[in-house]
């Protein structure tokens, strides 16, 4: 049973699901849902799976027994493992992660090297922006391969993040107080529902 | 001795300076940068300030007595203190704070509305998307007023954003692996900078 841990599937399900075929074994994919923007053996945290989300993206032709074999591995470290479709996989951490991490990475740069006069602006950044960034101390080599494995779903879910940040920005410049601290709010009641899940 | 804590000044600088010299007090407007995205009594915290840094805004007219007497109450409670104009504060401000609470709120509502399929995609968040987020869970009311107080400071730090976004965004379009592996790594420097300082 061959099995990975890749963060975007499509591509490594249509390469490896075939190739291992033919070589006499059988292969499930995975992407347990966890990690850090830490690299190396002196990053590892023995409870890092658990209670995290795995998703399986086997195919029509997957064996059922290896897909049970990748399934019992993950429950086996404590996490909660779920099946879907590989493109649909790719659509859904577009959102919640790879674009995310764009974003992240974009925030950091613009912060990095705004100067206001002479002053550097970066050594007043508080915890708010620390917490905003610290996805932008991930590796870069690992996320421009994300970046471009994904690329059509990280472009269109950068795509849905500009349209909201446009009509954040255009409310901003209308001084439309009302529409303002309502999208706030909503944004706000989204954010709620992402520490809840 | 009048002093405030707002996290804009030169609108508050500018109307209280005059008013309180006119009532017979000295104004200095002050900015503990310290705080979290919690509000209220019961999210107090008697070590919020410690090691902080703290902003005075004085002017030329500032009284030197009101100011010691200001700066030793934030350096009392363990805040590194210094000066700056009103306008370079806000300018600052605008960068490593209020531009990016306008982002988390964007970067949570774009989540937390998107559907793949008929999924939800919120319920895949990991803790990167949380911690990106986590000032999106600010007070709207409060975020309204400090983006619309410090209006063109924050469409500067905005535009300035999306302008690396889009170069980021360009690059994944263009597939250019070297070049997006350069600009990832770049701001991964700057965000251990923001570490450091």
């Amino acid at each position: 049973v061959v099995t990975d841990v890749a963060s975007v599937k499509e591509e490594m399900v249509s390469l490896l699901d075939p190739m291992c075929r033919d070589a006499g074994c059988a292969f499930v994919g995975a992407h347990p849902i966890a990690g850090s923007e830490d690299t190396g053996a002196a990053a590892a945290d023995a409870t890092l799976f658990r209670d995290g989300r795995c998703i399986l993206t086997p195919t029509a032709a997957s064996d059922a027994k290896a897909l049970a074999a990748v399934r019992a591995l993950w429950e086996g470290v404590g996490m909660r493992v779920e099946q879907m479709d590989a493109g649909m996989h790719d659509r859904i951490l577009a959102r919640v992660s790879h674009a995310p991490h764009v974003v992240a990475y974009a925030l950091a740069a613009a912060v990095g090297e705004a100067r206001v006069g002479m002053h550097p602006v970066s050594s007043y950044a508080g915890s708010g922006l620390r917490d905003t960034t610290r996805i932008a101390g991930s590796s870069a080599t690992l996320w421009r391969g994300i970046a471009l494995a994904n690329r059509e779903g990280v472009l269109e879910a950068l795509a849905e993040f500009e349209t909201r940040l446009r009509l954040l920005t255009e409310l901003i410049r209308r001084g439309d107080e009302a529409a303002l601290e309502e999208a706030f709010a909503e944004a706000r009641d989204y954010r709620k529902g992402l520490i809840r899940s």
